[in-house]
């Protein structure tokens, strides 16, 4: 069970996998609070390997675009994290955030510092760390993710933007609510331009395994060469997607997977291990806690068949 | 110990608690989260009572101005009532709200329905019913309360005013949060230039006692003789002041003051007997709960003295 | 509108009341948490009214008996505030108590010391307030309550004691919680013992209304003459029962009835008017706050057809 | 940074750790919340070291014995595991719990299901799984544990179990408001002293190293060669240790530590690296959110020392 066994048959391995959620795609739901999302075909699904020495893997719809939503919450926080170090965490905790319902009443307790950068609390905060400290900072936002990718024709889908900004009250509400707390420096309306900006993204699943690849490879990127993040801060955004990546079904998703990762509402999730690889599936049908039904369970298939986990 | 117990002496009344609550002036601690507000000299101290049957009595500051702040809250709530009925409470509550920290996951809770429409959340709820079925909502208002007070001279400080719309995150806040759960029907800035706006009157203690009148003469103002609401919805907003009017200290302000009152953290306390009087309290020194420390007290003694109290 | 209006008729006014709400005693659900309590027939109805002057009014089945349940924590009340004065208000607080799915964090935020003296943690502590300084103290409060009513007969349903005790995990819960922070001083069992034997006793209408008759008096009960209360602690009882009488609906009985009042998941529900009578209404079937459904009506229609409010 | 790097020198690594975490041993405060706890000084240090392949290391007190506290719980959710399967997480579930204020209320909220098995309410289910499931229970957890350790000298300090049970109000709260919703099977003070007395355990560091082996080991206890949970079982306890493990800090110690480990306030930590070793620290001075300060200083000097860890 070593994390280098080359007997893998990586494509093997995800093409049963492909197969065997076939009966899954119609149970997700899609997401459907902005109209945009809810217009996606829900029965599409896709795997996307990529191996840190450049061997790279596919199989379904792993080149069809789809909208990034939260897993850009992993781009914005390496930005924010580069720039500020761990002075980062004065501003956002590393802790789990519990339950839904009280995501606010937690805020208020804790003086308008949100429990992690995932909750969408965290994000805004993230976002405003890098609007306050960058200049042009959405198209220098999206300019970094074309790199990580790979892609230079990665762009935002205007009608999705357009989408959340209306329908992104609650969003509002966070930031005003901890801008009362001095925990936002930026103008609100700037920093939820670049929130929902960045989450509108449309991406594959090999844009996103490879904008992944720096995570799994100690914060250099195994493709560009680049130097991202310390391998120390690798490792400590490995364990908040671990801990935090998935919304109010972490606990499930390391039980279940065993893998650091982060979903979308897109239906995408991204998900690495340490030293070896990043992927990325896709299918847009959701469960409860809003990560993809068949993705959830094509990451857990492939962690058994595998026999590769963190734990 | 009938309520209408002609043997009071009125003012003797008044005169003995202004004298009894000198020691208190100097501690309470004048409310300064906005600048405008933290300029005022705390040891000031006003009463003025007005009898239903036209007598006013008056002692200390009661004609200085000062900034009504939450008192505006009764005066909005009188006028949607009017317009909306009982359809008002599809929107808002009519329960005690418990403690602050939990306010805002009450609202997450009831899917943005706030409590009573007394604490800001209901107040915000408030607005935007009179700002959504009004035109120029505000002057309106302004012209409403000059009505009721029978003085055409009361404006806005803008100063004041300014400084609200600064600091205001937390209500906007609010707004956008209810208005996620479709419980604001008008623009969220809109709906918060006519809340901070009719907060930031400036009135005195005649202006505010008289103000008041209607609801202690079943809903018709005993001398404009103009009916305001029925004799039910008079009784109602009663009932509502003395469960919710005094922030989360309406339990105590019930036990020790037994008055349907509120209270703003410029430092006035309106309050009323029905079918008898109504009066305004004026000392801008705030105990902990944001009431008005030797408002609070002079009330306490007023039903004291005058054996009168509704329980 | 005076409180001392002679020309009501009240015989007429019951009997009107006990007729409109036909039609709701069949609507109400009756509790069923313990079996016993289930077991009752729920279109039954009674009112009893007892002025102030001796004179006594009723119709239905106002000598029927039921179970008091949380009526009673008046009377543990009473005795607890005439032993431990305002100490008492060291244990357990004044305020309205929000809605009831924070009643345990409430506790949790405020160190063990309950909301109000009504909700159930708080008669806990009054429970233990009695224990802890009266000896044998279940059968000296069962004394305490035959003479408030005039009736010896008065005594506890055994079936529903056992069942309470046997189902009171939830109150144990609360108990051992709030010794935890050191609020309750005797053994808990013993405590639980004199809460839920108290609240286990049989009592009808015209023994309640009469046993109230001491609120409605300033502390003196107009019957046998005895202080129980001095007139402030009287009124102040007055106003907890106004803002907390009446689980989460106390400011919507306060909105609708307009008196202060204690109501049982037996169906029973006590009033009062100061300085003119007490009353009480039974009808088992309850609303979804647990209050009985044809009761509060019946509060209702009586304020309306009298007239007679506190506000 | 293979995870079998041979080249590590065990010996000179924790020697090192040692050195370095000297200044700490006086900065910790020593559980005091039960007398007999607080008796212990403070400034002790020891770490075990066992490898899957048998190879032990040692350094400082690792031979001294300390309650066990919390640690226990990874036993008796062993036991339960194997008894009731899957069907365990019916009782309890798999989430990290949020901040700790809002223990109740999110229990509560969720009907008396806890949130994982190591908080203290998800501790006392599978307390009563355990109960409700085995003879004896209490001995029988006991012998399993001496098995676990190969020592079977280990036994209940009686002192620190008595203070327990004295102290105990809150988990008694806790069992009860769980009873209320039928997640507790078992007679309260049953469940209760099954649940105090395995915490009451004395160990030292060899012991408990030893004892996690099979957790190193994919279920399989590499020394005594017995098969207590599946692979799939052992992973799945080693993400809840990782995300649930200690206290609310655990995405604190997920981030500085990066491997699955299970804290008590007696001021020992288990942890484990899946498929290389165990080790146990103990130092008995708590940082503020119960966990051994110079034990997860330790810890996270190992991890950067060695290069090893599983993000």
């Amino acid at each position: 069970m070593s994390r280098f066994n080359s007997e893998i048959n990586w494509q093997s391995v995800i093409d049963e996998i492909a197969e065997e959620v076939q009966p899954l795609l119609s149970e997700g739901k899609v997401a459907d609070y902005i109209p945009e999302l809810g217009k996606v075909e829900g029965s599409q699904f896709g795997i996307a390997v990529h191996l840190i020495n450049g061997d790279k893997f596919e199989t379904g719809s792993a080149n069809e675009k789809f909208s990034v939503q939260s897993i850009s919450k992993v781009f914005s926080l390496t930005k924010a994290f580069s720039i500020l170090k761990d002075d980062l965490w004065k501003r956002v905790g590393k802790e789990p955030s519990g339950n839904p319902f009280n995501s606010l009443v937690q805020l208020e307790h804790e003086n308008g510092k949100p429990r992690n950068p995932f909750i969408n609390a965290g994000a805004v905060v993230i976002a405003d760390c890098v609007v306050t400290n960058t200049d042009n900072s959405l198209p220098e936002m999206i300019n970094f993710i074309r790199e990580l990718s790979g892609n230079k024709t990665i762009k935002m889908n205007d009608a999705v933007f357009q989408s959340e900004k209306q329908f992104g009250h609650r969003n509002a509400a966070l930031a005003h609510f901890m801008k009362s707390y001095g925990n936002i420096d930026s103008d609100v309306d700037e920093v939820l331009d670049f929130y929902f900006g960045h989450c509108s993204l449309s991406m594959n699943c090999n844009d996103i395994a490879r904008a992944f690849l720096f995570l799994a490879n100690h914060g250099v990127h195994p493709i560009n060469n680049r130097k991202y993040l310390t391998p120390s801060q690798a490792k400590r955004i490995n364990s908040l997607l671990l801990t935090c990546g998935t919304y109010d079904a972490a606990g499930d998703f390391a039980f279940r997977v065993g893998m650091p990762g982060k979903s979308g509402v897109g239906g995408g999730i991204a998900a690495i291990i340490p030293g070896l690889l990043s992927m990325c599936v896709w299918s847009p049908g959701l469960d409860k806690y809003g990560n993809s039904l068949a993705g959830v369970k094509a990451l857990e298939l492939f962690t058994t068949k595998t026999g590769i986990s963190i734990f």
